[in-house]
């Protein structure tokens, strides 16, 4: 819930199995159509990998000179999967900024 | 102090297809035994995930209190392939420090 309500105020991507450029795009217009000042990129697992590669994507050959990685955090979240055992798993957050 | 000054550089880790706990236990040693002062871990391309797990893991786990995640960078880079096309491949060093 507290997810839906930061999507309404700024402008993440998540990162999941929709085709690459998807999100590339989507980032793209975020910063070109819709004026966004920030976008945030978060992604889960291994999941982490494509984040990182669309922030590449986005930042150096469609955005180069006007945006750029501002930040990176990497966090773990621990929930209980269906077997009731823990189970951690790791989350990444990139900023991409407009210069 | 040369000795010193060169372990602190060489200390990089980098993550591949060996057993997960072989990088952790490698990075956890380097801080005990070795007593460095900081550790980085690279990695590319789909390994990445697996580098933020390994950092996570080792700074969360086995040092909790002890080690922090310092800095984190993304970067990419190309090559060709055998078939003479240029490929891009994102790559990231995460630097874990003694607190």
């Amino acid at each position: 819930m507290a997810e839906e309500k930061k999507k309404n105020n700024d402008n993440t991507v998540f990162i999941g199995n929709k085709p690459f450029m998807n999100y590339v795009t989507g980032i793209v217009m975020q910063f070109t159509t819709q004026n966004a000042s920030e976008v945030g990129i978060k992604a889960r697992g291994k999941f982490i990998s494509r984040a990182v590669d669309v922030a590449e994507v986005a930042s150096k050959r469609f955005l180069e000179n006007k945006v750029d990685i501002k930040d990176i955090k990497i966090d773990s979240e621990e929930f209980e999967n269906k077997e009731g055992k823990n189970v951690r798993v790791s989350t990444i957050e990139l900023t991409l900024s407009k210069k």
